[in-house]
């Protein structure tokens, strides 16, 4: 399975995408990587690992730009026509690889996916499905962050698209699907959310209704719909306040020699909540409804995560995602139509 | 000080709420509180408690009906006219007290105030400022919950009575605002917060420019706007998964005898933290912009809550907020009116 790598995306790039995709190919023996970005810099990182056993499946695509945070996304993927993401996503575009995986800035990923995969037939438009932990499993939030204004048609493909993922690649037989509001009742939300419920109800998935921040993390749905202006607040304020705890537990818990002893003792406690709540487990977020794989991995992406990634990638290829989408999608436009009374010719 | 209860408000009411009217009127012995509601069951729950040295200053105000959670907020204003939020917020209105403290519906202790209170003058939305802890101090989430939709002029008036009741209020001297979004950098956000941004540079706050969900517990900023929809969204999120990471932790310190001892020997250490993110502590929330003074207290709320939201009243009150937000929004359209050029009169 050949997948490609935006070699120079990331705070950490290349240096953390070399290693991860060097743990990759030694955990994956029929995966080959490309790594998309400057020939010399990526040279000189693979020389600094013991590759001989590896190299045959660790190939190098020159791409002589970088796409740099403070570029916007669009403007990126237009002006930068040999950048590392821009050259990895053409990979998957042309055929030579199977799927893409960035730490990059998110815009110009998602841009240049949009721009160059286009979406799969019946989506509207393609979002982040990031997967987050509850009390029991886990949950999927999507739009994580790929467009911040949505139509409510875009919530519904979001919500079908999440529902395939979950079940497919999740393990979730039957994902319920609940829409993220100020509240549970069915009236409650903002004017999206609102014109979204009715759609909802209509909609292949397994509707919930709506639910509020204080359901998310106990388990109450499989799959959390929302636009990416919200889902990205949520992801990022649910990683900051994760870390922050951890951050006010460990300094409580050095306060004192009694203290101390106690953390000692419950040490394995803290590592397996860290665990739970360690973005680098879960690896990266797919773009779901581009006509192609797209993985986006965080920014401070550790080798672990780019990994993790890379292990996404294949679990999205394996469990053949998007031809599903297309089919979900497919009929979810069939009972539409079917719906819709006949219009009167225009005279 | 004379002080309106919602007697009937909150999912231990009237229990919670006569307990903790009985702690505030001990703690703050210059409170006279009007405990608004069905006048047998207060009577029936004054009645569980030692009150010979406070009764003088604890009222029972008769009505005869209570808002459910399933009724809409502004329809329980206007069919319910006799319920117990309405009758406290009248109590504010006719001017028999200052302030008025609900842990009931919070859409109809909301449309009560916005109905029968009116805004402050050149308040174009009032909204629900929440107190929220950070690695320093605290920062205060505006709106958190008041109104879905917003148009730009709302978070501009959020922004600017944020910042009074944070500089007034909490002892913050130049309170820092920032404008929640996906992303730090001025591009980024929805079409409400890039309408926003410029509007925000002008006004007379101190802006910092966007944050995002990273920032929000690290303390980059004292005030963080976004219209109500998004606020009530990251307060509810927050809430959960403090409060799921403190269970997950619970958990995991009591799977094995080693464990068990540390957490006996950190016991303390948790106790600060839990101590950090119980809702309780902060008491209430208000409702920043009504001609009056509300306090919205958790639909859960326990006696310390609401002993602690009438300490928030009474701040508020003490704080002169009101007078200071009406001053503020009048130097904010002076300084509008003065920056508009001169329009060519209609012909």
């Amino acid at each position: 399975m050949k997948i490609a790598l935006d070699g120079m995306g990331g705070d950490f790039a290349p240096a953390n995408i070399v290693a991860g995709a060097i743990e990759a190919a030694r955990a994956y023996p029929d995966t080959h990587l490309y790594l998309v970005g400057l020939e010399s810099q990526l040279k000189a990182e693979l020389r600094k690992h013991q590759t001989a056993d590896i190299s045959s499946r660790l190939e190098i695509c020159h791409a002589s730009q970088v796409v740099e945070m403070s570029d916007s996304g669009t403007d990126a993927v237009r002006r930068k026509k040999d950048s590392s993401i821009s050259r990895a996503v053409d990979l998957v575009k042309t055929g030579e690889a199977v799927a893409v995986v960035s730490a990059g800035h998110t815009g110009a990923a998602v841009a240049a996916c949009q721009i160059k995969l286009r979406n799969l037939p019946g989506v509207s438009r393609s979002g982040i499905a990031c997967v987050m932990p509850t009390e029991k499993g886990l949950f999927l939030l999507m739009d994580a962050g790929a467009n911040a204004d949505s139509d409510p048609e875009d919530l519904i493909g979001y919500a079908i698209m999440g529902s395939v993922y979950a079940r497919e690649v999740l393990g979730c037989p039957h994902p319920k699907v609940g829409l993220l509001s100020n509240g549970t009742e069915a009236g409650k939300g903002n004017n999206l959310t609102k014109a979204c419920y009715p759609l909802l109800q209509n909609a292949p998935i397994a509707f919930h209704g709506n639910v509020e921040g204080h359901d998310l993390f106990d388990g109450t749905v499989d799959v959390v719909v929302c636009d990416g202006f919200v889902g990205n607040i949520v992801l990022k304020t649910s990683e900051c306040l994760a870390r922050n705890m951890m951050d006010w537990i460990k300094k409580e818990l050095s306060a004192n020699p009694k203290r101390q002893i106690g953390a000692l003792l419950s040490y394995n406690a803290f590592r397996s909540i860290k665990r739970k709540t360690n973005t680098d487990e879960y690896g990266g977020m797919p773009l779901l409804g581009v006509n192609g794989i797209c993985i986006k991995s965080h920014g401070n992406a550790t080798p672990k995560a780019i990994k993790n990634a890379i292990r996404v990638a294949r679990e999205a290829v394996l469990h053949q995602v998007n031809a599903k989408i297309t089919a979900e999608m497919s009929r979810h436009h069939e009972t539409q139509s079917s719906q819709t009374p006949p219009q009167p010719a225009a005279t």
